[in-house]
Parts: structure tokens; sequence; C-alpha cells
């Protein structure tokens, strides 16, 4: 005889939701009382809780389950590092100056602010309401926010503005600047015209040592640090791949102008994974336990047409037809999935995105987000699955002059034919003196039709080879050119990675926004549905007052409950026990213990479910029993209904 | 019939522990492939997942157990911020130039390295070897360390230097300038003269967002994020103190010249807390389960006196008798040893040294560091427990006016008689017209004997008081000052923060060192004795061979140690039992299991013990149950021993 909950009596109303955030203090701007900073949150105790349960399930789903090398590396990073990566000369945004009040705007925020309020005006003017199901335009009260007027726009116009913003993320800066000539777009705040888009470098600078000779700076993403050491993890794991890398860690991005709440931020966490595969064989040993798994995709193609259809197909079925470019990637993908699913986030609202060809980052060759669907950015990227390739592998090798590569000895030797250049050392040197060395080392340069060109016109007569600028004239008596077969036992080669990318505190957003929702009853009354696994805490133990004769039983409720590794918390504070337990509602505190008089004499504790607010009794052992399954997931709250009987609220006291 | 193990067969050899660390990947210089960057390090897999181990050991002792408040605030900091704090101003170290080639050295430590080669070639010249207690007198392979010279001093210069190096961080820069001229200390890798000992503030600085407006700093210590969030986190706690924030995060300080491996390093992981307590009740409601617990005291009379004689004595005598200034404070000291005893320091090698006053922090009124003894530092600060009084609340609430106080109701109003002043508000406007405001405040701001020495002069005529640079003349027809009665039943007080805060890189190398040793048989073969509680990996899984047919055995027994919450690791490589079992001893990973043929056929496991290398045998069940005992430390190795036959090596298979 459970009963049932009905969540959605009330729409989901953010100013509630962002109210019990603040309320409960699951996060905060950082230097509040300081004012502030754009784009800096703290985390204060649920916040911090459910942030480190998340990453402890990422943790044991990712790491600990796949047998991953964890890694800890530095933040500060010397400039070479991002020199070689890329990262300095192209981890940019575009940004835009208000011509009048200097104001800085991102360029593509602004082109989607602008085009996304006329489109609502023009809906406005139609007398067309938003779609239900569509998440609402963004929070109305931000003042940078480009204001809606109802004007009706040409159907032509409207088709344009849908086409443009399905393939936002696909423009270069210029383009950006062309579109906001065309279209007209100017500063919403201020109504004043912006100049041309400028490339903005987010990452934050600041030098090493006392003389400030060694120019760094903090990393914008964790994957530098694991590449850094392939070598060293490649000899722990023995020398074989496949394997990853995972590493959890702080990165910095130096957003232009952010407003988005958690969603995007200076500083912030992620869990990245660093796959290493060989570049022949992007098979994955584990995919079946995947391939029936049904996802939503939103490919690059039709997004390339303008629009934003999605499919619904398995991994299987992705990787077969190519939408999804091999199995490794489509495991991960899969396992985000779960990942997301299992700690809360609705899978109704979680699609999957692939990038278009200019939107990708420099160092990757296909991309697929997991977008999750919310109420600040609609759908938004909360993790990245990216095949990098061996890009950076292959640069940092380059630059370094270290072989970041996989030496892999082949069951059958590998037999090759090609052509190879034997010098006369003697006459090359007296011919060429000191060049003697670039001239060989540019017909060994030569690829095989290069070489047997070569070869040919020897055998007519003289030939020239240009090697440091330089013009050489070759004679057939220095070298011969002969294609000789080679057998080798070891196969060399840089491999490709597959990275996972988790931003924590947008999926930590994204499933607050889910979890949330307002009793029936009473819309006063939020909660916060969070799954045991990530709630920051499971069980709140409850004394009917704070009177001394309880302490001895709440100590030892407490003592058995650490022992069975549950976490709980006691609140003996000086309220009712019902608004003890509609805090903890608000905090998502699934459990919640009674200790009364009756407990004191019978040894009897009743158990409340925050959903159903269900009440349930039994001895104090078969209670704690009963929790301890349920937050370790092996029962569920019907079968604990089963086990306990439900409580009537009167219970027997002498 | 336990086997007993010699661990201290050989002479602790730091060579063969760097060795071993740097084979096994604990940790590396960070970016070594490009030449790396002093004080900074990465850690690899084994490394990781210890300094993970420790801090869920730190979480679980401190946090857990004493419910305090995790926060998780940034890192990057806005300037005002510590401005207010004083680190702009004060956090810095003093170092000199070679004023021939310019290296920067911190002055302190010249000081000290020059004044200890001294007296260790002092030593050299009267014969006398160091006293095998001591710690080598630092890594001898370093170019940058004072050079030893067998030269005999005269006994009150080895006096005088004793003295000197027993109070050094009680000096401040000038004085260490005096001493370097006193003592003809110069640059020992050059010989060159220094200059003049100059002030280096230690903060990295960076600017955030895009026009560089916001100058900032990375946090070097993590306490301002949780005083900023003070009045949230009282809020959340239901206004009542006592209570504790804590908080593990990444810290930053652009160090001189570091070179002493993970000692001193430019970026590393803090685990800090900060206690709010009633400034006139220290006392700590747990302090009766540690009185009784025996510390090694340094306190700073014997410091102060030229000495370095510790005292043993308990925490309670220790407070009774004033050394340790209250409860609190010693309730942290001692809770503090017990996690280092815990995760596997040597208690022979722990003590508690209080700060001299010169010594301490601008913010702190007393202060206890954990002191743990190493090959590279001698005694090394690891941890410090700090009473920083209302400082730091104080400093931020007056420069932000936000209230930063508990309010208690007390249980009896408080009554008070004081004099006030009332004013004649239209004669004082017609006097003084815009400066009456000025004048009344400089009134109200006069304190109880200054307002009665204005009231008596006002009786006799007319009076005169300075506000704002100007003398104003006040007659007693423009204000009556009376003493008047006062009752509240409010207490408002600013709390004091007792601080315990740890170094976890330095915990993790002292470990690291402490479990360290070379079996008697073989100097070779290393092995780290860390406690299961903290070591990387729990349980290796040591299949015969990487055969097809193991697999199902090797999957059984993978999941059900997963499903008991054992971490445990498989290694089917290529290569004899006996290596692996040795290279897992070097990773610290305390027991393993064998499965062969005979587990196939009769489902029985043996069980190896790392440190006596014993193995037992029994059913695959038995083993799991035993092993998952041993690693909650509910059982210890000679109950496993009664539970499990020894294993003779031979074992029936059909």
């Amino acid at each position: 005889t459970m009963s049932t909950v009905n969540k959605t009596a009330h729409a989901f109303d953010k100013t509630r939701l962002d109210a019990l955030l603040n309320r409960r203090f699951f996060y905060a701007p950082a230097f509040e009382i300081y004012g502030g900073v754009a784009g800096l949150y703290d985390y204060g105790p649920p916040g911090s809780s459910l942030q480190a349960n998340i990453i402890a399930e990422w943790r044991r789903h990712f790491i600990i389950e796949e047998s991953m090398l964890e890694v800890d590396t530095t933040i500060i990073t010397p400039s070479p590092v991002f020199e070689t990566s890329g990262h300095v000369a192209r981890f940019a945004d575009w940004m835009v100056k208000d011509t009048v009040n200097g104001e800085v705007l991102r360029a593509d925020h602004l082109v989607k602010n602008v085009l996304e309020a006329r489109l609502e005006g023009d809906r406005e003017a139609r007398g067309v309401a938003a779609a239900p199901a569509a998440p609402a335009p963004a929070d109305k009260k931000k003042k940078k926010q480009a204001k809606t007027t109802a004007v009706k726009l040409e159907d032509a116009v409207v088709a344009e503005y849908e086409s443009i913003l399905a393939q936002l993320d696909n423009y270069s800066g210029p383009e950006l600047g062309g579109l906001m000539k065309t279209h007209a777009i100017t500063n919403p705040s201020s109504g004043n015209p912006v100049g041309e888009p400028q490339q903005f470098n987010l990452m934050f600078a600041s030098s090493i040592g006392p003389t400030g000779q060694h120019p760094g700076f903090l990393r914008p993403e964790t994957a530098q640090g694991h590449f850094l050491n392939f070598a060293r993890l490649l000899e722990f794991n023995n020398g074989r791949v496949p394997f990853a890398s995972a590493q959890v860690g702080r990165a910095f991005r130096n957003e232009i102008s952010p407003r988005a709440g958690l969603l995007r931020v200076r500083e912030f966490t992620m869990a990245e994974i660093e796959h290493y595969v060989d570049p022949l064989d992007k098979k994955h040993v584990r995919f079946a336990d995947v391939a029936d798994l049904e996802l939503v995709l939103l490919d690059k193609f039709v997004q390339a047409a303008g629009q934003t259809t999605t499919k619904r197909m398995t991994v299987g079925q992705a990787v077969k037809e190519g939408v999804i470019a091999n199995e490794t990637l489509g495991y991960f993908v899969a396992r985000i999935y779960l990942f997301l699913v299992r700690i809360g986030i609705n899978k109704t609202r979680l699609r999957f995105r692939q990038h278009m060809a200019n939107e990708m980052a420099h160092y990757a060759s296909d991309c697929w987000d997991a977008e999750i669907q919310n109420s600040i950015g609609g759908w938004t990227e909360c993790v990245g699955c990216a095949d990098r390739a061996a890009y950076d592998l292959s640069v940092h090798a380059a630059k370094t002059k270290q072989p970041l590569v996989v030496r892999q000895a082949l069951k059958e030797p590998l037999i090759e034919e090609r052509a190879v250049a034997e010098f006369d050392k003697k006459v090359l040197g007296k011919t060429f003196k000191g060049d003697a060395g670039v001239v060989s080392a540019a017909v060994e340069a030569l690829d095989e039709a290069g070489m047997m060109k070569l070869k040919g016109e020897l055998e007519q007569g003289p030939a020239t080879i240009t090697a440091d600028r330089k013009e050489f004239t070759l004679q057939s008596g220095m070298l011969t050119i002969e294609r000789k077969t080679f057998k080798t036992n070891v196969r060399e080669f840089t491999p490709n990675v597959i990275e996972p990318s988790f931003g924590i505190g947008r999926i930590l957003y994204c499933l607050l926004e889910h979890s949330f929702w307002s009793r029936e009853q009473d819309v006063e009354r939020g909660v916060l549905s969070l799954p045991a696994v990530v709630a920051p805490t499971k069980v709140l133990i409850v004394p009917l007052s704070a009177r001394a004769e309880f302490d001895p039983l709440v100590q030892e409720v407490s003592l058995r409950f650490r022992k069975a590794g549950v976490h709980a918390r006691v609140d003996d504070s000086n309220t009712s026990i019902g608004k003890r337990y509609a805090r903890n509602d608000e905090l998502g505190t699934p459990f919640g213990v009674t200790l009364d008089f009756a407990s004191v004499q019978n040894r009897t504790m009743t158990l409340r479910e925050r959903d159903t607010m269900d009440q349930r009794i039994g001895s104090i052992e078969d209670v704690i029993a009963t929790v301890t399954e349920l937050v370790n997931g092996s029962i569920d709250w019907a079968e604990a209904c089963q086990r306990l009987p439900a409580y009537d609220g009167v219970q027997a006291v002498e």
C-alpha cells in the first residue's frame, strides 16, 4: 500500500528552485560579501556533498569498473606546453565591444540572444504561445538579456533566423560579424552598435618563480597533464593498449561575460578520461554490453541542414551505420548515458549531439556532446566525447623529441619492400663538402614515388634535388637506389585518444533542476528527489526533542549507521519534527528515522520516505538493515514496504 | 605460526626509495618531457590512489565523525580579499640575490644550509659520527646544498650556531641579513656575496575578465573561502557554535627556489578545518576522549632558550598546565595525532612543536605544528594547528560592513549601566550646521571615562571636542550626559577560530619514507608497508597465467571483491607470480590471492600477506570474507591465520 505522488502538480519554477538552493546553501556567488565576481561560485555543505558523491560514483562507474589509471597533475602549466598543444594560438572566443560604452560581449551569444528575442517577439505578435515542452526561453530577469517586443517578422526571416540558430556554433568570427551587419544586431542593453569581432584567449595567465622568468597558464582542461605522462602510464600498463587514464580536478577559463549560473563559470571541476587506442583497431571488448542501449542522437548532417530533428537508435545500430564513427566512441557515449541516468538525470531530457566541422575543437576529429535540457541554457553540453586522434601525442612528441608511441611485438613479422638509397660517402663528401649531410637527408626524405623517379633520372644522366633552398646536381656514381625487402617484428604507432570529458558543475545544476518539484497540496513545500547514491545525506535521525533521555539511542543509531557505511546526520534542533523533515526534503535527504518515547521503551523506530512521506515502523535493527539496503540500491521502497508495516501514527507507550 | 619479519636489516636508503617511487610512478616532476619546472609534481596511478585514500580517511576521521560542514570554494580570489586578510602586505618570504650571478636564494634556508654544513664539517674534523637516530643531513647529491668541509670550530662558535638554528624561524629579514654579515655567509654554489634580504610575496597573481579589470591571486590557503561564507555556514548550523567547516583543495605558493621534493612545492593539496568557538568558552565536549593520550611536545620557551628538548605528556596535563592554551586546541592536536598514526606515520617520528612569537603567521595567536621526521627536511611541519582568534572574521566584517558574528540568546538578561549622551538636535543643528552629525558621532564614540569627563567639564562651563580634525565648543544646553541601565537578552560576539591545516603531499611523502624497507635476504627487494586503509590497491588477483580457463574465476573473484567494497586489481601480465608479487610489494598492496588449476577444480584460493610473505589457503568464499575483514580492520593478520590454514605450496589437482 505505497502512496502515489504527483510531482508535476505545479509547473517548474526556477525562482523557487533558486530560492531553495540559496536558502539551503547548495552554492552561492563566491566573495559575496565583497560584492561577488561573475562566474565564480562556492559550494556550501549540501552542494559540496552532492558534488563529492557525484565524483565518487563517477570514480566507481569509470575508474574502478574499467580499471583506469588515475592521475593527479598540476593546474599551473608552463607556457611552452600550451604553445605546442595549440591553446595559446587557438583557445579563444570571439568578442565584440560596444563602440560607445566599451562593454564587452561574446559574439555568438549576442547573435543568439538578439535573434531568439526577435523570434519570441514574432510569436507574441502572431499570438502563438511557447510550446509547453520547450525550455523556458532563459531567465527574463537578467538585465543583459535582449528584450522581447511583439513584432511580427516575414515568414522568410523567421526561417532564416531559425537556420542561423541551428548552426550557430559553426560560424567563424568574421562570419558572426557579417551576421551582425546583415541583421542590424546591436548591444541590447544600450542599443549602441558593436565593433568587429576579435579573438580573446580564455586562459588565465600567471608567472612561475621569483623573477617572473617562466610565463605560465592555469590549465583550461586537465587533458594535457595526461598526455605529458603518456610514456610513464604506458609503462605502468606493461606497454599495452588499449588503456585509459582518468583525472578529476579543477580547470579555468576566463569567460568573457559569464551570466548563466553554474552553466558558465570561470573555475570548475572536470572529470576527464583519455582512452588510448590502436588507430587501426577501435573495437571495444565490452561493446556488446551496451550495443542494445537506445539513445537520442542529433547528427551533424541534420544540423548542417539547419534542422534539430533527433533520431532514436541503439548504439549498435549507430556504429554499424557510421553515425558514430567507431565502437570505442560508441561504447563511451553509452557509458556516459548510463552514468548520467544513474545519478538522476531525466533520460527524456538527455540527447547526444554531434559537432559540426567548424565547431570542433582544433584537436578533435569527431565529437559527440551529451546535452542536458534545462531552463537556463536549453540543451546544454555537459559531457563532451571527442576522438582527439593522434593530435596531442604527436605534437608533444615532435616538440620534445620524446617518443610517445606504442611498440607492439608482431605475431607475424611485417614484410615490406621499399626503395632505399645507398650513398658513396667519399664522393658525396668531396662534391658537396659541408652540404653532404643535407643532400643525403633530402634524398632519404623522398617518398617511394620520388625515389623511383630519381632512380630513373639518374639512369639517364645527372639529376637535381632541392635541399635547404639550394639546388644540387646528383650523378649516378654518388648513390644507387634499389628496392629492398624489410622485415620487422615490432610495429610502432602513436595511439589515438578517445576523450570523455565531464563538466561536473553543469551536470550538478541540471540534476538539481530535474530533481526539483513542489508538493501538490502546498507549492511552498519544495522537494529535491535526488537518488540515494548522490544525496548529500542518506538518513536524517530525528529525536523527538533534544532531551537527554534520547541521547544514548541517538548515539547508538548514529554509530550503527556509520558502521553500515550509511551517511546519517542528527537533527535535534529546537523545532517540530514536521519542520525538520520539510527542511530535509529541500536538502534531498531520502530517508528519515524518528526516535521517540516508544523507541526508548520498545526499541522501535519509524522510517519515513521523502517523496511519498510514507511512514513505516520496525525494530531499530530491522529499520537500519532496510535503510542500508535501500541506500545501496539492493531493494526499492516497494520492497521496503513489504518488510516493514505501515505506521499509523500511534505507538503504545506505558 | 606467523612469520616474523626483520624490517630494519638494511639502513634506510633514500636513493633506493626514490628509484622505487620513480619506477612505479608514485609521482614525477610535472612537465618532465619539457624539462620540468621546480616545485611542480604530478602523481601517477599509485600516488593518486594513495592521496585519494588519505583524503577519504581524513574525511571519515574529521568531517563525518565530527559532523563538520564541508565547503568547496574557488581558488581564484579577487585582490581585495587578500588585501583585507593581510596576505598582500605580509604573505612573503625573505630572499637574497647573489650579487654577481643574480641567483635568488631564500634567506633563512641559506643561513640554515651554511651553518649546518659548518657544524657537519666540525663533527667530521672532531671525528664524531652523526648520531644514528638523527635524520640524514639532507640529500648530499643536490648541487645547491652547501658543501661540507672538515674544519674544526671553536666550542663557543658551535654553541652559537646551534642556538641560531634552534630559533631560526624567529628571525626577521633584517636580522637574517645581520647573521649573514656576522658569520660571513655567501652563496655556497658560487662563493659570491649576497645582497640585503628583500621580501617576496608568495602569491601567484593573475587577472579576471577580458579587460584585466579585476586583479586576483591564486589562494595560498583555503581558509579565506571558509571565512567569507561564515554567515551562511552559521545559518546552516541553526545559528549555533561551536561548529566547524572543512575543505580539501588546491593551494598555491610561488616558492623562491623549491628543492625538497614533495616537501616544498608550488602547488599542493591542503585539507583545512576552521572550528568556530566562543572566545569565552574554549572547552571541547569530547575532550575527555583524548585527555589521556600521550604526546611529544616541544614548547616555545624551550626553543627560545636555544634548545630542542621535547617533553612527553598527556593532552590533559598539557592543557591543565597551560602548555597548550585551551581544550579545543588540545583536542585537535590529539585528533591530528590519531589521524597521522592511523594512516601509518611512525609515532616515534612525530612531535608537536609550538610556534615562537615572531614565527607565528600574522593572523595567529597560538600555533602547534605536527612535525614528522624524514630524511630530506629533518623534523618537518606537516600539519599546523593554529588559534587564529577573531582575526579573520573581524577584518572581513570591518571591511565589508557585514556582521560576521554569533547572536546568542541569554538565559539571564545582561544588565549593564553606562553613560549615554542625549542631544538637543535643534540647538546642535543651529550651532554647527553641516558638522552637527560629526560632532554628535564624536561624542558617542567616547568611552565611559571620556564621557564622564565631558559631563564634568560641561557642568563647569563650555568644553571642546575634536572631530574631523577640527575643534568644536560644546555648551551644557546642547546635550545632557547620564548613566543609564541597559538590559539585553542577546549576546553578540565574533567567534574565535581554531584551524588544523594539513599539507597532504608532505604527509604522503613522510608516510612513504616511514613505510619503506628492504627484504633482509635481498636489499634490492623493496617493500612499502602501507596500512590497508590507505594502500592504493588492497588486493592483487593473480591468475597463474592469462589463459582463458582462468577468466571466469578471475571475473567472479573481481566481482565479489567489488561487491564487498574491497578495491582489487587483476595482474595477468606475462611474467612469473613471484615477479608480480614483488612489483606489488613495491606498490604497497597488502594482500594477494592466487588462482591456479586447483582453484578451478576445488574452488580454493591462496592468500598472501605482503610483509611476512606468508601464504594461507581456503575456499574462495572464506578467503574473500577474511580479506574483507582484514581490509576493514576488524581483524589482523594473526587472527586471519587462525581462520585459514597455512599453504604448503602443494595442492591436489586431478
